[in-house]
């Protein structure tokens, strides 16, 4: 049986949180060595690390380098400090609800006694949400697999892959399960503007496990669809709401839309800690905007006239409606509340 | 009144061709002269002058350029010599038809009999080409301002203002007619992968005028309409087919999709010299394919890993029935067979 291999994203290692910096990939496979929460911090604003699976891990991995830094020897003053670095980690970015989930399971079920006590939890804790990330992201690529037959071409946006994650991936996680049982896939990368995901990241990712993929820019994948075969759309997500609405990756919205158009099956793929029980819908989910400079400047470079602006939401909110199905590890499901509600209870 | 002053993207002075380098902006504004028609097939080629009224002056110029450089005393050496050079310049880029256009309309009449003769006719047909291309967009921006209202916001995609032409514009043409009548507008622009003629040409030229502009990432263009308001979308047009399909920048396609969704009227802004008559559908429309390195390279950089390949159409065609008009020079009209053909024997 073929095996993929790629290295893990972010792990625990003597009490320091490493991770490959994403900035520098596809030219530079760089490990960073964090050793407090405050830089963890800024390589998620950075995203040095990203991806809703993997923020939550980084997000956890925050809490334990906060407990490893705490030198007084008061539980309280301990909780008081984590209550801080809970606050900093979750202002980081605003959207992929799987940190605030990482944070608040963390935190939990804190029954310790003393300083070392609550330390141990919070680093034992941290670690466990790292290491159940792959076996959830190898339960999704199960499931996800039945839809992928020998020779299909899958079309996906942005990375949710196994650098989204902490190993294995979501979106991509049923390309590697049939990849690994022997099916022969192609892949269709948009490009992701504006800070390339797709081209930087999802192709390293397939190139490096070996499976043929060709780059397109974001707005080809409807001419894409209407000149050449797409077989079904795999995208992860960042947020869900409980009536099915997705918020992912900025041009999800506008995929899903030509996707019905061209009747290609549209499937989103994400753990159930991306189910957000206090989103109605995708009207409750708050959607981030980050700087016009990501826009308006390319290598370090200025590419648009001097005081041009630019609107540059990072994520979109696709509807319930556009979208065939949500992969989780808990079984491939409609989108809509009842359905959504059943995952999140069971 | 208001008058908007841009630079003439395209003109011939001193018996050689002078043109704005389009691949120097919006940094610089950096001014070609070329004597001979061979280097001009590269400006073409390597898209230092595009867009399809402004390729079909060019590849007119061109032509006179030939006219100049032949040494001969034969008139039929010139016709021949002239022949080749059609050739070389049909050949330059394959999808706007005011190319092909052009070059038979310079050499549709030669009645001179000697080589001076001739000459002299070829180099005053390609002036009036050029002299008339800025009254025929006059006139589109006459007609198609009709459509917009004080307030209005415009969402257009590439860049089919003045430097896609030899002055004014075809889809922002309304937009300049109508900000010189006194209303008050603002663009929405795409940035437009690969080449980013939005966000580098058609950004400049609104800034340039004082039109308020926002820059966005071709995806974000259907999460825009359902954000914010976007009251009609505007573009140009590569070929125009019999039965109203267009031709016209990849990622014009996806647009016309996602504006259909939300409702948004979608325009397109073209001479009459776009139609091809031997065209009776968009398939009949051949589409440029041009190098994956404009997709895996950036300012000089590759950001792709290596051996990952990437699929570049530099062109796409949307459905007539995707098309709410065609403002032309010669009025606002169905883009059906029935009215497409009334324009062409107008």
């Amino acid at each position: 049986m073929r095996r993929i291999s790629l290295p893990r994203t972010i792990w625990w290692e003597d009490d320091t949180v490493r991770m490959i910096d994403q900035t520098r990939l596809p030219s530079e496979l760089s490990i960073l060595r964090i050793i407090d929460h405050e830089t963890l911090c800024e390589c998620i604003k950075e995203m040095r690390v990203r991806g809703a699976p993997a923020i939550g891990a980084a997000a956890a991995f925050g809490l334990a380098l906060a407990a490893k830094e705490y030198r007084g020897a008061s539980r309280d003053g301990l909780l008081t400090y984590l209550g801080q670095a809970t606050r900093r980690l979750r202002a980081t970015r605003p959207t992929a609800v799987n940190l605030s989930w990482a944070l608040n399971r963390v935190l939990r079920n804190v029954t310790g006694t003393d300083v070392d006590g609550v330390r141990q939890e919070i680093i034992g804790e941290a670690r466990r949400i790292a290491e159940e990330d792959e076996t959830v992201n190898r339960r999704i690529g199960e499931v996800g697999s039945k839809l992928l037959n020998d020779g299909h071409t899958v079309l996906t946006h942005c990375n949710a892959g196994s650098l989204a994650t902490v190993y294995y991936g979501t979106a991509l996680s049923p390309v590697y399960h049939a990849w690994e049982q022997g099916r022969n896939l192609s892949v269709v990368v948009d490009e992701t503007r504006p800070r390339l995901q797709g081209v930087k990241l999802t192709a390293w990712e397939l190139s490096q496990v070996g499976i043929p993929c060709t780059v397109i820019v974001d707005s080809v994948a409807a001419y894409y669809m209407k000149r050449r075969r797409v077989d079904i759309v795999l995208v992860g997500a960042d947020r869900i709401a409980l009536n099915g609405d997705v918020a992912n990756k900025i041009g999800t919205y506008s995929l899903a839309i030509v996707a019905k158009r061209h009747g290609v099956p549209f499937y989103v793929a994400a753990p159930t800690s991306t189910i957000d029980p206090e989103a109605e819908t995708g009207d409750d989910i708050p959607i981030e905007e980050r700087g016009a400079n990501e826009i308006l400047f390319m290598e370090g470079r200025q590419i648009a006239p001097r005081g041009v602006g630019a609107w540059n939401p990072a994520f979109d909110v696709t509807p319930a409606e556009l979208i065939d199905g949500v992969v989780s590890e808990k079984g491939l499901v409609n989108p809509d509340q009842r359905e959504i509600e059943r995952l999140l209870r069971s």
